[in-house]
């Protein structure tokens, strides 16, 4: 569906060429200090312009358009709006007769019997992650004083990956990476059994970006190597601090309140200008196809806010469960 | 929480040492047949009694008390209930005090105050997936002629690894392993834009399960060293059969009609015998303990089964949601 | 929560006299005709003007952003946007501080900390239904060919109203009144037990609706003082005809196929321009005071088209949630 | 569904006549003392026994088979198993051909499809609020100093009703009834706009109860008569407390901290001896049919408990949505 959460919620609308693109978030508490410049940071952070990434200079204007009175939350859902730019749409007439391999243009039209928006990719779109990026904006805010930092660990296998996306870019081509992600100061106790294991909440958040196909908790793959006198971390005082943090923060799928570490790996982009061959819905016959337009070379150059985001709002939602986040908050965050 | 899915849903209990455990499945179509014996041979594969496994012989018995008349579902919730023999709990005495390192026992006394019922792992044993694995066997009934199987690509770093987990044994110690997971016949259309991808909803209900540390589909984190042109599997027919399979059926967050192929990570198991430092709660000193009673040395082995009813689970409430399962079988599943 | 629905979900955002007010609607199947001007039949029956209404003229202009393509829904939220008008606020500056008798401004201040909207009612606003107005059209048009009809039935206890809604503006007073709602053309089996009974359904939408203090399926209250052989509905045949309708046509939580009816009592608005004694939360004494601004006499006679699509919405859920409409609609609902 | 509630969340299963009946309770915190014991009181209350009541004599002997260790819930799902007798089963065949007229037999067959357990009116029953009833004990320990009463305002008409029961019981027939519930001590600032207001999830809960045709708030639906300045309950002091209480204790959807009041009226019941037409689904003809087995003359006797479990239930979920109660509770509540 398109909403998540069980306290603090999102729904998100709106398509890559529709007329506007946002998110509801409902459940933020009362009292938070929230105004558009708020979000100015984390949206630059997301934007195209970087050697990389596509030359498609969205907007990105946030509008503030119910759920803040004088500054402040004020318990009712927070909307927030995108005005998207009028795009050139022409540029992807033929994608439900030529699906463009990678990408969901086949699943899109299997899903919904082609009465899907095709434009930019409709609701399938990197687009949609704007929205994601606003809201999580709050739920950084929520979470504070913990903090988040995602970072790009490597792209195309590198760690010096300036040559691979001018390569890539050169040949009309696009190029993967791996993310990694850690929050500092989050209380312990986090995460609900069975099923709402913290791993479960903020996969399922992660999976939700376009792009994403694998994630690891701590040591990850590397722990089906280890034995488990390497693996487990030693417990060294009453706070639980534990002496390495091969599990990522997280144990019996709740918190421990050391770092909470996760890696994710980013796909390289469906969309690319090199031709491939495809099938063509209505003759049945190949097609070779060559994706017009502005396209990021390196999607993942982009995701680190947005993993972020993710992040913050899966983490603020068990926060709220957990009753660590008062429902009016009266004198946390200044705004700015 | 300790219920999951939208219309085929599944709320557990029970401990490892309590009395019962078990599983309430509700929204299962009316129609189905189902009895007792249906569940035996998963049920078995899950067992303990294999080199590297407890020698626990847990009894497993397993009891349809309710949601079944006449030997099929009536549409009603069904109640699986096992009866836990007696167990030795006070092998598991002091684990508030000292808590065991890489285990839940830290995080479940921060969580829940100390109240929470500490023998065997309580609510965090892996004991719990004896619940899963009987829902799956439910779930799989709903997903047929689609068929799912989960198999062990490596323990201990390698195909061989019958010295390993021998080893292992002998030293007190345990050892991880990964496995992979290949459903073959699902539809197209399966899974939700924007939160509810069936990437989303898989590794949700897999991060379920005590032990999992990573999930990828497809290649996986692989493609993060890929060329677009290099991942992007090229579609061959109407039917969106593609030559390759590296986004693991899965396109945009959707079953495109291809396998659906994922791995997960399984840690090794945090209970040793193998002597380990860890905090003493109350004196606030280091203490060595070594874990009695009898471990699984390597808990992946009992897994595929585990596994496969996980994403049987998960895949049966994307075809119910998509409505490729109707709310009455007539013809279907004739038991045995 | 300001959201409702197992699939066919809705999210409703804005304040009285904030920027915006509208309604995500996610879950609706692809294929359904629409566009804006479907919406203006019911908007228009919501809106003002008739004597016992509110002479303010809000504008409802309704639009359409998101989740229709070529005049056809799409799949995707329908994200459908009122700009609200500048609005007086100034008139209810205050309100904070001598809280209205029977009104939620209190209510308000005790929830969210004197952080809410006080601007005309804010999030607790009548005006919020014009969003339950607009969703419902969509709604309706997937229950078609089922046909719901709410009406009016008595007016500060008589059916001829018109002198009672007279007096009452002139004393500057207000009445309530009551509405009856029959569906006709629903399949037999909506509502789910235990808890999603057709009842539970309906009323939890019904009470949504401000102002509304009691609801009745059927004979309702009056059916405490019959007698089992008077109060059963007497089955004609196959198809579950009955020569009555005292259950309202639900047995069991279950819709029977025969007129679905339900009754429920509207309150007098409670911002009246008559002047009451509160509390003045401030000084701690007595206020006396008389709401300003332009109010309903009868909200009641806004609230039959109200009924309806709260109906509809509930109902339409229960229909996806039974698998009575598709998810792709190929040809049915020509818009207009 | 068969499960309800947002963090305080019950799953129901069971069948009249099936091998067992009972509830999982989830979410409840840590700490709470529980215990067999506590459970008698009230199903004492709900059980047969008085005149005007089935002389069916369930044992209703409550087994805690998880989620309780050393006397305190754990934070685990509390699981809560009534046995049920060997019934005689045998008096409820052929319902399925003959419905009976206003019961679910006919309804039941057609959601799904003949394949319901019939015995006893099956998931249908009212046995089935024997779980409600024991989820209701745990529910009141957590609302806790509030308190809550409900009773029986009238039968058949009357507040004296001895003789209408007599002569309904000698008749072969049934009467029906209304009851008041009311709960003192709430906290102001329960219920969530805009889809959850108090009324909406009391009333949820209420009309899953089997035989609820009604329910109105305060006032109720004499409200429909009143004018707004006789209606609106003029506040006296800081605390919220209102001269009157026309509004049950709710505005705008949020209790108000007076008392919550509210009336439900009960249908007589369907099942009764004196001889009714209905159709006989093979032969499509006529058959009179007379019900056999013990049947209560008068439901509304056993339902005062029942009202009272389902308003803590819901009430317990709102108090935790709203941080009220703590997911771990230290002191209060000693059990007995």
């Amino acid at each position: 569906m398109n909403s998540f959460g069980r306290i603090f919620r999102l729904s998100v609308f709106g398509e890559s060429h529709g007329k506007k693109i946002g998110v509801v978030v409902d459940g933020c508490p009362a009292g938070i200090a929230l105004k558009e410049p708020d979000f100015r940071h984390d949206l630059e952070r997301r934007r195209a312009g970087k050697p990389g990434t596509t030359t498609r200079r969205e907007p990105d204007t946030l509008h503030i358009d119910g759920g803040v009175f004088n500054g402040r939350t004020t318990g009712a859902p927070i909307i927030l709006i995108f005005s998207n730019r009028k795009a050139k749409s022409e540029e992807y007439a033929g994608l439900k007769d030529t699906p463009r391999p990678g990408h969901a243009d086949f699943t899109a039209v299997k899903k919904y019997g082609g009465y899907n928006d095709p434009r930019g990719g409709g609701t399938f779109s990197g687009r949609m992650t704007v929205s994601l990026t606003a809201a999580g904006v709050i739920a950084k805010k929520l979470l504070a004083p913990a903090a988040i930092e995602a970072t790009l660990l490597e792209i195309a296998g590198t760690k010096e990956y300036g040559k691979a996306i001018q390569t890539a870019e050169k040949e009309g081509d696009s190029v993967g990476g791996i993310i990694e992600c850690r929050t500092k100061g989050l209380p312990a106790g986090l995460g609900e059994p069975f099923f709402d294991s913290a791993e479960s909440v903020l996969s399922h958040l992660m999976f939700s970006i376009p792009g994403i196909k694998g994630i690891e908790f701590g040591s990850g793959f590397a722990c089906s190597k280890m034995k488990g006198s390497e693996y487990n971390d030693i417990i060294m005082d009453d706070e639980g601090t534990t002496a390495t943090n091969r599990s990522g923060g997280i144990n019996g799928g709740i918190t421990n309140g050391n770092d909470l570490i996760f890696r994710v790996a980013v796909r390289p982009a469906a969309s690319i200008r090199k031709k491939q061959p495809t099938i063509h819905l209505i003759t049945h016959q190949t097609a070779w196809i060559s994706v017009k337009g502005r396209h990021d070379a390196c999607i993942a150059l982009r995701m680190p806010v947005i993993i972020e985001a993710a992040a913050a709002i899966a983490l603020a939602d068990l926060m709220m469960l957990e009753q660590k986040i008062p429902r009016i908050v009266r004198e946390k965050n200044e705004s700015g």
